[in-house]
């Protein structure tokens, strides 16, 4: 039987960053070469980008191994467009790969430069436990990571991550998504199922028991505030997200999984996650991370056939993140 | 930053066109060549076409810049499939592409010719002056036009619709689709973003304040009588069609639109659309332009972050009208 | 006008499972070579395979001439995955390809092997009746079959497969789908709009006067009880799934199709059915063939316009199997 080891998200994730870049005219997004040849996609400061960016972006952003889809899909009348998640390999597509997961830091004071990196790069340069954990390490000719934020890397960060990735620099990718702008907002409604995968992982879940699993999410309505911005993003999950896992194992686990799995199961959970965040002074490290989760959750158990349903829509808190 | 100036909507639908002749067959559309070399294909004349083809139809429409989807989607229990259109550049595509706004006539009298061209065809003929409020004109070696029609277009039509468009005549695709068939039925309804775009325009709103949206609205069900048909794919626009626009510009600017962009914001509202043209004498100039738009709108000011909902679906309407 | 005629299912398909031999690691399938040269694809027996196999597995089965996807669709609350299909061709997409209507067996007593073969392949061989009905069949170079079984079927019966397939041995590819499996549950709700054809025909409608049709139905969670599966993948279809049917002819057989067509209107209908199943004693032969049928039904005449509403989706029995 082929294994994930086989599987190179770098490699499926390659020919979809060549074509973001090749529509790139009509995505609007920016696209540069920087002296060190490494390749920067603006989506979302000073290029326009939109949403349909967005969405190619978080598909980048799986490895290839997911589909990203934007749909009217009932959840809540004045926010029917949600972004629906689906991979063949969720632990490898979204821990693996979208989970934003790597530091990236350089220099220090006013002109420090900071961003979490997510997507493929971060397998090939396995800079965190994580990846001893699923047993996956990537080679490739190429790279690319998805960073969250309104600034441009300096050169010598993308340096040390392509030697760290293992490529040269001009075979690296930087796809940089604000959070206040359409693509940036929909990249992460689009880690739904991500969040469900971290909150499992965070809980005790063996990553290995879980076999397949879906999300929905609506697209969250950008603003030029940032922490708004982001308390909508998160809010888009914690009140509007849909998860479907499918496990094996003991089916007291998986209720157990279920139980506690949805945003509505942290004592953090009752407003806006804007509100929650400036609470815990500005510091995400105070805020329960049980609170990061999707509202709604279905666990099927593989070994026994049940499947355990928790949480629930949260369409007015939605509406006071939203409106 | 690259411009929709860069994108050419006719080379963006070329190789469309080319796949929808190549499965002819499978999706029973008709394809000859007139003896100037024009390509015909007819989706619902002579040939059955049907609802694949009519989506696929609706995307080359859309200047290849735009995804149209059909599925389920919650909005009607009864008329559960929509029409679900996404583009990156709802301007360009709807407006510059999708929106009939060539008028194609030819000869007098019972012999007379008339239709409205659509597609991307239209921007390089640029004989409308909607393009020099756009600022884009396309060049390129092969024209598509799609006509609302049950009639051949005249050869001599399409030799000068060819020349104005600068390309030979064998390089001119023409695509039929009569308002009475599932193909016809479904390219009209999948016109609910360009709807909104063309009532926003009318209403005086910036184009270019317009950055992203999406929209959906149920397939209608064909009948063979014209005016019941063309009445049904307006009423599933009117009655059931949801759009959401994501705009620059001040906040008052958005709620405005918000607020009168809806098909209820219009006096002539409140009757299936076959019922009003009856009421106006059959004569569409007569018919406040105002009733052509979706039922249900949302716009998200970007510059403040605010959503704006206005409408309502109108479920015993659109009943009234399919049923 | 082309006609089905020069459709090739077998060919429309052929680069699908390509695809899906290439794709075979991220999606976890195993794939070997027997010692005839067939390629059996193993889509949950010893491999995990997967929801996204299952579903690419549903298109292949559909001849190429169908999408699958999937997608929350609003339904029931709890359950709201489905899985959306869509083709251009009902009648030889799901009559001529997608049917199990193919009995494959080989000796006999313990280590006898059987399955219903479905997909393109039979059109090869045209074993069935309703070859001659449906006035269709196929010719290609390679040929595909898919088994919802747990068993590696015996070479000596793949030979003769090929053999009446007109291909040679290593040309044909066998997609294996446990009843119990991720893959296996997908593919058979995917025939959710099988199942309505199938009834028609069943039920003396015209296969030549449906033109169109789409229809959807809940993702079943599987379960490792072999009954219990298969009464699931039945229930989604019977308690939750939805069709639209657009056909020729007079107005009163139309309504008289749909009125007839759903489960509902069969005497049997009112259990899981896996109950149903036991009470029959275990034997499919005696189960009241109309109860295989979607629970909702729209049918659109053509011919007069009016479109028959009949049944109804049942979210008490639904929950009831899938819980």
């Amino acid at each position: 039987m082929p294994t994930s080891d086989t599987v190179s998200l770098n490699r499926l994730a390659a020919p979809l960053v060549e074509n973001l870049v090749a529509d790139a005219a009509s995505l609007r997004l920016g696209v540069q070469r920087l002296d060190n040849g490494t390749r920067l996609i603006d989506a979302g400061i000073a290029a326009p980008g939109g949403i349909e960016a967005g969405r190619r972006i978080a598909e980048i952003c799986l490895g290839g191994l997911g589909r990203v889809r934007l749909q009217p899909a009932g959840g809540h009348p004045d926010w029917p467009w949600e972004l629906n998640v689906a991979t063949a390999q969720p632990v490898l597509a979204c821990l693996g790969s979208q989970y934003a997961g790597w530091s990236l830091a350089e220099g220090e004071g006013k002109g420090a430069f900071f961003a979490l990196g997510s997507g493929p790069g971060r397998a090939l340069a396995g800079k965190e436990e994580l990846y001893s954990e699923l047993g996956y390490r990537d080679t490739a000719e190429r790279a690319c990571l998805v960073l969250e934020t309104a600034k441009t890397p300096p050169v010598g960060l993308l340096d040390r991550v392509a030697r760290q990735c293992g490529v040269a620099a001009d075979r690296l990718t930087i796809i940089l998504t604000p959070t206040t702008s359409l693509a940036g907002g929909v990249q992460v409604v689009a880690r739904v199922l991500e969040v469900a995968m971290h909150k499992a992982h965070f809980l005790g879940f063996p990553l290995q028991h879980i076999v397949d699993g879906m999300a929905t999410a609506p697209v969250c309505p950008p603003t030029p505030d940032f922490l708004a911005a982001m308390g909508r993003s998160n809010d888009a999950i914690l009140f509007g997200g849909r998860v479907h896992l499918f496990v094996r194992g003991e089916e007291a686990a998986a209720e157990d999984l279920a139980r506690r799995l949805p945003s509505s199961a942290s004592a953090a959970y009752g407003a806006p996650f804007a509100d929650v965040f400036k609470a815990a002074g500005y510091d995400f490290y105070k805020i329960d991370p049980l609170l990061f989760a999707p509202a709604k959750v279905a666990v099927t158990c593989l070994d026994s056939g049940r499947t355990f349903q928790a949480g629930r829509l949260d369409p007015d808190l939605l509406e006071r993140s939203f409106a």
